[in-house]
């Protein structure tokens, strides 16, 4: 668990999809957000008081984030006196880049000298039990993708969002870096060794009370020729009472790899439920989101209501017209 | 890559199940084991000269393979001065337990001291890209299962050594911790990061002659909810022109999980093609193994022939019928 709340550390991002961590906090959890600190030449601005180190602590900052991605994903040299700035005021740190804050050996020094933690979230430091299969109580829902980066972490967060404003009990679950930093909690379910996937979905999804419901977030795709191990560990851990299917409707083939088309819909469906039905024979879908953000409303209007009635499902875009009408059916 | 020939350590086996992996070695690899130890009590023996240390060297042997696995699958107190003495007469150590040679002090002190290389198998020290689902050369099998340990390895060894036999170009590549002890190479698929199962296999198998065989050993279940990712990323990156389902017909229920039946052998080859043939659109099922050991003579044959009209493939038992069938018609 990430102490909260955090000063979010923009670095010197190129755009504001460079910051999409920190944009993530920014809009899932607000109240952890105490102000944002940028470097000469950052193009991204979360539209929350820049302040200095000094000043997020005056205002409670417990964890300075990085909430900025470079091009290659790693600790860039021109951030790190500012992270040791973070460190001797008294702030942890925490990143979900692919290298480590503790491999940086002034990062290192700093936060053991001083009682600091370095919260790598990629990098998952504990270790998981072999899935048990056993039924558990409580309610689950994962969202399955067509592809990878379709939106299934944004359908999960609003589904949280919409059920608490409800005042059903809810709770999201992150399987990646990014949930794990808006959130302060989570699996990096991709770093994990292969043979305990689906025990590491068990114990971040764990048994809760009959009327609480789990939003894991989904990761990849059953499609996907690297990642739908990942995928099926996840479906068969999560034992999900209700699948989402996610769908990106501009995309012409896989993520980074021209020559695998994106899947139709009904095919991911039919793949994932006998999967899912495997630990929780109850399982089935409950509705549809597609991200409609690249087409004009007309156009994503005709898609949403072609799509719930081909499939009978109540089918949305998440941002577009919200998910309530999925949650009606829970 | 593994230094042969070998010294197989037996320990103190507690009967011939415990030194399965020896027994593996022997079985497969005869030329590879000039001889065994074994400690007081063994109940094991593989029929091979028996032999200390110092003989064992004169015969050659390069490494001495840890062949026991005692309860729990530990590094026995009691097995560390025979290990050192190897490593000082001039050997390297092998071994595939849940605990590493490297980190018994005694061994990686004298290792380290001499030169000599410690090889865990179970825990894969070289690091893989992600999958990129390209086609490549060359033609590759895979053994999919019903269930875990129900003779994949084996059918895997049984094709290479009836294909070689033929003249045909084929090798074994190892998957898990047996099969990499009985070959000497391989990787561990269920001790990688999940990100990468696919890519791994797709570098354990790499692109070879076309008129070459790769029989990838296979691991896990579709059908297992606690292994079934490693078993998708396995197929994924296998991309099998041929699959072999394996099965054992007196199990009740999925290994370890009493409340999971066996799935049937129809609706594994049913989950498995597509999958398959997301990475190779010709793969296709060419038989059928089915391990008849709990059976008499007359119900073996019977489950056989009944087995083979049903789906119409070959169908044989590696053991008392050989694997020349399927061969036959690849």
């Amino acid at each position: 668990m990430l102490k909260t709340p955090y000063l979010l550390f923009l670095g010197d991002a190129k755009d504001a999809l460079a910051a999409k961590v920190a944009q993530g906090i920014r809009d899932w959890r607000p109240d952890h957000a105490v102000g944002q600190m940028r470097l000469d030449g950052c193009k991204a601005d979360l539209g929350i008081p820049d302040m200095t180190v000094a000043e997020a602590m005056e205002k409670g900052a417990r964890t300075m984030v990085v909430g900025v991605a470079n091009r290659g994903g790693f600790i860039a040299d021109e951030w790190i006196d500012v992270l040791v700035e973070a460190l001797e005021a008294g702030m942890d740190l925490a990143a979900g880049l692919h290298n480590r804050l503790a491999d940086v050996p002034r990062l290192a020094e700093a936060a053991a000298r001083l009682g600091r933690e370095l919260h790598d979230v990629r990098h998952p430091t504990e270790t998981y039990p072999v899935g048990s299969g056993a039924p558990r109580s409580g309610k689950r829902l994962l969202p399955v993708g067509t592809d990878c980066s379709c939106g299934k972490m944004y359908t999960a967060l609003a589904l949280e969002k919409e059920m608490r404003g409800r005042g059903m009990k809810a709770t999201f679950r992150a399987t990646g870096q990014t949930g794990i930093l808006i959130t302060g909690a989570g699996v990096s379910i991709d770093a994990v060794v292969s043979d305990f996937i689906a025990g590491a979905v068990e114990t971040l999804a764990p048994a809760n009370d009959d009327d609480h419901w789990d939003l894991v977030e989904g990761q990849g795709s059953l499609f996907h020729p690297a990642y739908a191990g990942v995928t099926l560990g996840l479906i068969h851990g999560a034992q999900a009472d209700a699948l989402v299917l996610c769908h990106e409707p501009t995309r012409t083939h896989m993520r980074a790899l021209p020559d695998y088309p994106v899947p139709d819909m009904g095919a991911v469906m039919d793949m994932a439920l006998p999967h899912a039905r495997l630990t929780n024979p109850d399982a089935r879908f409950v509705g549809i989101c597609i991200n409609t953000r690249a087409l004009d409303g007309a156009a994503a209007e005709r898609l949403l209501k072609e799509t719930e009635d081909r499939f009978g499902l109540p089918t949305v875009d998440p941002v577009r017209t919200g998910v309530g009408r999925i949650v009606d059916g829970l």
